[in-house]
């Protein structure tokens, strides 16, 4: 047996309203960000990263981000999460109704310190704090680990630092670590390496989840790995929307049709349905005018593209 | 060990002036050609088809068979490769000095006849007749299967049929039997139950290589799957040159620098230099016109016009 016991469901976490959008250099509106979303909650997404409570001027692309929230469907199962950077933006996503947030800090310094402007050790301590008022207030918490795999300024990451950060954001009381491969650097053997040492040394499997990015055409087979060491939380971005920073022109982030295309014909259940999916990740492509990089977008784009073609013909 | 004892090393047979030029629009001149063939082998690559020896008006794009191959740097431990459909090919092949050659057939009926205009039993019929001549005069003989995992026209493809093709072409002398997802319809659980049944069935993993297309995405996780199978060569095609001929606007073949990156990255050597195999993507992209679609050459890529601009800026 190569592939072993594979987990029978998965839960995919769609970033593509935060992540994807975030690095798209077009602003679409607040209107189109909430279709787009409907349209991801109607393919059966159940967790969805929706927008950041950053300063606006951070990031114009999110903005609108209470005004937003308060467009979206609120349905019981239906998890809707915001990516906070302080307890100032803790604050505006609880008023916002948010039950749950994504925090943010990096394993490489020198990510850590470019991205957030603070050492590692100012980001950890200021999630300390961060982690149980949002837990008091009865939220979710993921915690995403940038440069896990690899850091576009330092090259190699020890995994010790991964280690080391796990465990006080746990002991912080964070529900689940993400586990990020923020220029698509993690190769599967290294993918294995360090799941099996995180389990090793006592971090729950169901307390980590993977963000691969496909920057070199390896998140899939990543996935898979992560889905092999019994993985069962895995973010991606409909579309593949969103870019590399780091290297304009690349793609982004894992593709949500890829994942849930590959799984379902694997027998792994996400509960999406691939062709509404699809229709979104068009949607997405129609808004942001430009061509998105999903292998199974592009295939589904041009079978809806040729069916409008002959349907006018 | 999730991913097991995996090979040390592996083979890459390159298919771009073959698989890829057949399925681009545009026409290129011998002389291209035979420079990005050059570029190629400086990578490292030590197998290249180079072009198809069937009649010159079913493809255009590789009329200039002869005249190419005579253009061709011959280096001892380089083998170049050519597609034959037939006896009448398998001349000319012979008189251009090839000594290796591919042959096709499919694994699905109605495949088969739309590719090839024939049965399934009239091809393996005419390849029992080609390959002992083709032996006979020294040639190494590979055979494609294609649609072996699923059929654009009739979905699923049984096994048996793949398996009863591989005994009678190996009994007729074939070298190597390439296992052909002609439309990127593979899953990872598929290629190991494919796979584990052919070897179970008698076939030697080695005489198994695996040529998958990235039209859902999957290329690269099914290849990691086959590499834990203990398959050893594995087709690609750099900057994915090449499309689907089944629909238009998806990603076509597995591409090379994505396949040499990540097995490099695990340990698993190759023999390919990654970035002058890069380079010779580039080179791909300039001659077609047109932006192609590999994940490692599109980030490669967007670095060598960076460094254009800030070089001439």
């Amino acid at each position: 047996m190569v592939l072993g016991a594979l987990p029978a469901a998965v839960r995919v976490y769609e970033v593509s309203p935060r992540d994807g959008l975030q690095n798209e250099t077009a602003i679409i509106s607040t209107a189109q960000k909430a279709a787009l979303i409907e349209r991801l909650v109607a393919s059966g997404l159940r967790d969805i990263e929706v927008t950041s409570f950053v300063r606006p001027r951070w990031i114009p692309q999110l903005a609108d981000a209470a005004e937003l929230v308060a467009l979206l469907p609120q349905l019981p199962d239906v998890n809707y999460w915001g990516l906070v950077p302080n307890v100032v933006g803790l604050e505006r996503a609880l008023q916002s109704g948010m039950r749950g947030v994504g925090t943010v800090l990096s394993a490489s310094e020198t990510h850590n310190k470019k991205n957030l402007n603070r050492t590692v050790r100012e980001s950890l301590a200021g999630l300390e704090e961060l982690i149980p008022v949002a837990k008091d207030e009865g939220m979710r918490v993921r915690a995403y680990i940038s440069t896990v795999f690899g850091c576009p300024y330092e090259g190699h990451v020890a995994p010790e630092a991964t280690l080391a950060l796990a465990e006080r954001l746990l002991a912080a009381g964070c529900d689940e670590l993400v586990l990020g491969d923020t220029v698509g650097m993690a190769n599967p053997v290294q993918v294995e390496q360090i799941i099996s040492m995180l389990v090793d040394r006592g971090i729950a499997i169901d307390a980590l989840a993977v963000h691969f990015h496909d920057t070199r055409g390896t998140a899939l087979a990543n996935a898979l790995v992560a889905l092999q060491c019994g993985i069962t939380t895995f973010d991606a971005s409909v579309a593949g929307l969103g870019g590399c920073p780091y290297a304009p022109g690349a793609a982004g982030n894992l593709a949500s049709e890829d994942l849930v295309q590959m799984f379902e014909a694997m027998g792994v259940r996400t509960g999406v349905h691939l062709d509404r999916l699809a229709d979104a990740g068009v949607y997405a492509e129609e808004v942001l005018g430009r061509e998105l990089a999903g292998r199974y977008h592009q295939f589904h784009a041009g079978s809806v593209r040729r069916a409008v073609r002959s349907h006018t013909a």
